[in-house]
């Protein structure tokens, strides 16, 4: 273990555990003492891993630049309709985890580069949002409430789109279309009513979000809902892989400048109060997804932009935005420009 | 078929294709002549059932005060996670319903009362409700927009309930949850942009919905959220039972207190315009629910009350009220007092 560590030193989480599967084959055919069972005690902590969804509807685990493809281990069929297959895995996550740790050790791996990446859970039962998460950001929209006392609101599962897709900006030209950058939290367990203690229990894991807006000053859930509005991606860390989610630095760029840039050690309601608040309110399930919260630097986007996301830990993502033709309703003819303060 | 019209005058739509069953049976095994044939052609237009999800996940068709079981038929597995069965059969309901009205033709039926009914649609995909979609309601809640110009929020599916499930009051005794009378969509086909004058392509059926909500000033998804917050019920009637979803009268009582009563040729945005709009911006889903707006007369429930919704052609339920233990939230301590104007 002590080579295993110099050479190993900086690797994931993930890359840990793939040692350790080795390990405990040895052990199990009898090539390695098994007085050093203790070792694989990781094994039981959890495994690390990176889950995507990929080409049509596949799932794979994400080694490094590599992708492992997993379909058939967690029992997804490609293509079926409704889509839940990662709703479902990530329900059944725990008995799944030796299966996934097996086809990590011993299956081939494909380069990413070679797979389209697409949103990780299509089909969730809710995307739970923060409004006014982090003062600077109430600061340049003016808003006298916060997060920790307005509530959440909701987006659709149809605005979730994937690394690979575009946003797609609707044809409403009298509009702003602006970015927000968020950490998103991915729920693992069916619970209700939990205590902001025990909140770590009930988190699966992690993911790159944003929460696009058309700016005005109509219901929010409306002017948040457009398809493509809430990429995510470009996968989902689970939780053991991050070490502190209260201290992970967040930026984004639109092109090459640098729009937003901040850290969850900021966020005005923490992760432990987002998860019992929602909980309060909602039965939460397996891939909820809970959009943490924007900090200051909103600003529009245009056609050809790219907005590019990246928080520590969790991941990166760059997505394009296109003009659509789609998506005009007549209550955005109405002009209005948003008057955000600068915050730097 | 004089005769048959005779005696069954005054039956549904259900009923005389039941009749058109028995029909086509007979001109299928030679029993009638052949030239009769135009008469089945009501079959082919499309058969008038409700569809009710009850006791263990099961779903069935509704006649008069029987139901008649076809969870096999609609091929979905009771208990599978998550419930996204009557979501499939809605998706499949042209390849599946000849299957079904050879089962409502043939098979046993059971009295309603022995049959607990559930949510129609537990997990899907959106509720998309309308704010402020009668003026009436607008005015008692001096409220200065209406859907029209406000556009749509959303409900989690986690707060739906069924018409034999209480409204659990969270245990937030500062605040006042009211009840919302309202007519639910259900969309039957998944499309975007859909044109106004098309409407009637997408939409599979109806239902009586309670929009219940805590009053207050803040983020309205989170006050219209909390679990059994929106009863769905008793069934979905399709939409070729429904001759003129225009012009529905709608009643809500509290316990024997008339408290809402309209008729939906008063909503401000209609049908037509509410689907042109919520596919303006989202891909819409089979399964979909679409609730319409509530008329003047909200107000407030209490633990023990018994809400009792009616609308023409589409049915009726009581829900009783309870106080729960769960859902306190410190943002719903601070007191609010709703200014509501009594419009009558």
């Amino acid at each position: 273990m002590i080579v295993l560590s110099e050479r190993w030193g900086k690797r994931s989480r993930t890359q840990w555990n793939l040692a350790n599967s080795a390990l405990c084959a040895a052990i199990q055919s009898g090539f390695w003492p098994v007085t050093f069972w203790p070792v694989t005690s990781m094994l039981r902590v959890g495994a690390s891993v990176r889950i995507a969804r990929f080409d049509d509807d596949r799932v794979g685990l994400v080694v490094g630049e590599s992708i492992v493809d997993v379909t058939d281990v967690v029992e997804v069929s490609p293509g079926h309709w409704p889509p839940v297959g990662t709703v479902q895995l990530i329900a059944q996550f725990d008995r799944l985890r030796p299966a996934l740790e097996s086809a990590l050790a011993s299956r081939e791996r494909h380069p990413i580069s070679g797979v389209r990446l697409l949103t990780p859970i299509p089909w969730p039962s809710k995307v739970i949002a923060y409004p006014v998460n982090y003062h600077d950001h109430g600061h340049e929209m003016q808003a006298s409430y916060r997060a920790s006392n307005q509530g959440f609101f909701l987006k659709p599962p149809s605005s979730l789109s994937g690394p690979a897709d575009p946003v797609v900006l609707p044809a409403n030209p009298s509009r702003e279309v602006h970015h927000e950058s968020e950490l998103a939290i991915v729920i693992g367990r069916t619970a209700r009513d939990i205590d902001a203690a025990d909140w770590q229990r009930y988190v699966f894991g992690y993911a790159c979000l944003l929460d696009m807006v058309v700016r005005g000053r109509e219901e929010r859930v409306f002017r948040k809902a457009f398809d493509t509005f809430c990429p995510v991606g470009p996968w989902i860390v689970t939780a053991d892989e991050v070490s502190d989610p209260a201290s992970l630095g967040m930026r984004l760029w639109v092109n090459d400048e640098l729009r937003q840039e901040a850290n969850t050690r900021d966020l005005v309601l923490d992760i432990p109060g987002m998860v019992e608040m929602a909980s309060a309110v909602m039965t939460l399930h397996p891939g909820d997804i809970i959009a943490t919260g924007t900090p200051a630097g909103v600003g529009p986007v245009v056609d050809g932009d790219v907005i590019r996301i990246a928080i520590d830990q969790v991941g990166e993502m760059s997505v394009p935005v296109q003009q659509g033709i789609s998506g005009h309703t007549p209550v955005f003819d109405t002009p209005y420009t948003p008057d955000i303060v600068k915050q730097r």
